[in-house]
């Protein structure tokens, strides 16, 4: 039986919730470290699944007393990623809310403790999942895998769109240095896009924010802008906005365009668009067959893999935070590996 | 009468004849400069319209001889600044092919010569107009009205695309310094979107181009896309290819997607969506009363003005010219005024 525990209730935990249930997993612990992490929504979610877990005040001792197999980490962004290195480093899969870290170097010290517990660990298949659970949406996974079969040939330009209502936001997103800031926390799911159904590899940015129009929220940009240069002449751009009116019929508005050497794909409004040599016309959506959290518990069982791998998420996040370094400092920025 | 005249056929010439006709104006003379103004499929579009002007084989010649009112100029787009500077000097109005100038110095002489005659013919209204006639299309003039009329607000951020079809294209095409390159020669049209209708100002711009997938057109880039820095922190993506299938259902797809303080407006397909206080919906197409040569013919009367003034043409040129330093250079290049 997996022993499964959560550390912040800030995130997309409820993704695991499901799998959770149906593989029968242990739920021993919880513990919220940040005042934000809404502890009784989260226990009566939790509850509603079965799951009665023991609240922990500290998130160490919990991982010490507990020694689950995964930790599902989703408190203030700032801190998800020191949580995730040590967890990793005791042999604990980790389920990350993005962004996995809010600057460069915790990335860097992330990515290395994973590959050293990866190497440490390596009688088990010690995973590591950002929560990018938009790509199991059908449309995106539609769009992924007619372009994984060549269905527009090389992917030359891609357009990303993210454009969120702003709603109510808890009081920590007013605060840049604690979720991250809008490109970190909302273009990096267009940035993921661009990279692995577009297959671009991003090697310059230049991004632009503005915290005009952010409805109060401190230092939160509302608005946002990078454009990449890619390998191989090719190019991306991510806008993301938060702008998105009260009344709009819908709260996000995730778009995506791929120009290939065969053919246009498009994904909008949850439906996938395709101009090829056979014309214009709206394909037909699959549905993913597991969920983002079930995939990686199979990933674990070495019966199959993320289809968001832990790479495909360390270089998003790179991205994302260089591309803020250029929203910040006003330079080109270059996207070097580690 | 006014009495007009014709530099080239390369470019949208047929704007003008309508209203030719329609002010019974004196036709008399053309000349075609470059190998590829296509002579025999201009002198039949001219005399389905009741004109034959003289042919010229020197355009200078012309100008001196037939005293013209206006000239219509639109060869090779690396000579059009160069004969546009020469017919003002002398007291003619000029209807231009875009874009206006091929180099920086190039718009600069222009932009000079344009104000120094203005000064100089004050008797006159001597009227300069770039052929943005994409401009006078019902959902692009929708769209301009209602942001004029502040439907969304302050516009904050703009993304514009230009896609087209690369259809078969003239052999000046595949030899980048007699079109001027993909960002002036298409891109531009979506610059001046962002300019005009979105009244952004942009500061900086960082751009990316190539020619992969361009069909064998030589040094034309088929994908360019540039990202814009613009006053008081706000910002617009400009992408512009060439790689819209053959079986695509029209030529082009033009887009533009303007985020506002109180809304969100978008042209796509030729129609107008907004999204604001009252919900999304789409807003009904208003016609322009009066189309691009027009307009130039009754701003020489004192009647009105082009809704693209000479203002607008030099700094989308600019623009468009910096945009494409910027993909020359790999630099992050400033916007200033001449």
């Amino acid at each position: 039986m997996l022993n499964i525990v959560q550390i912040g209730a800030i995130g997309h935990y409820a993704y695991a919730l499901p799998t959770a249930r149906k593989y029968n997993m242990k739920f021993s612990g919880i513990t919220f470290p940040h005042a934000e992490d809404g502890r009784e929504r989260a226990m009566r979610n939790l509850a509603r699944f079965g799951f009665e877990p023991h609240i922990y005040e500290d998130w160490k001792e919990m991982l010490e007393v507990e020694k689950p197999d995964i930790a599902v980490v989703n408190t203030v962004m700032a801190k998800n990623g020191e949580i995730a290195q040590a967890a990793l480093s005791m042999g604990i899969s980790v389920f990350c809310e993005k962004p996995v870290a809010t600057t460069l170097d915790g990335l860097f010290a992330l990515e290395n403790v994973y590959y050293e517990a990866k190497a440490r660990y390596a009688d088990r298949n010690l995973c590591f999942a950002g929560m990018f659970g938009i790509d199991y949406l059908p449309h995106f996974e539609t769009a992924y895998r007619f372009v994984k079969a060549g269905g527009i040939g090389e992917v030359r330009l891609a357009n990303a769109q993210k454009s969120y209502r702003m709603g109510n936001r808890e009081a920590f997103y007013s605060d840049r240095e604690q979720y991250g800031g809008t490109i970190p926390w909302v273009a990096i799911h267009a940035i993921e896009w661009v990279e692995r159904i577009g297959a671009l590899r991003p090697m310059t940015v230049m991004a632009y924010g503005s915290t005009a129009c952010n409805a109060g929220n401190g230092t939160m940009e509302a608005s946002t802008l990078c454009v990449f240069g890619c390998e191989d002449g090719k190019m991306a751009s991510v806008s993301a906005d938060v702008m998105r009116p009260k009344m709009a019929p819908s709260h996000d508005d995730d778009r995506l365009r791929l120009v290939g050497s065969e053919g246009v794909l498009e994904v909008r409004g949850g439906r996938v668009f395709v101009i090829d040599k056979d014309g214009e016309r709206e394909i037909p959506l699959v549905q993913t067959e597991t969920e983002l959290f079930e995939e990686m518990i199979l990933e674990m069982q070495g019966k199959g893999k993320c289809r968001v791998s832990a790479e495909d998420t360390f270089l998003a996040t790179r991205t994302a935070l260089l591309a803020r370094e250029s929203e910040d400092t006003g330079n080109l920025m270059e996207i070097k590996s580690i």
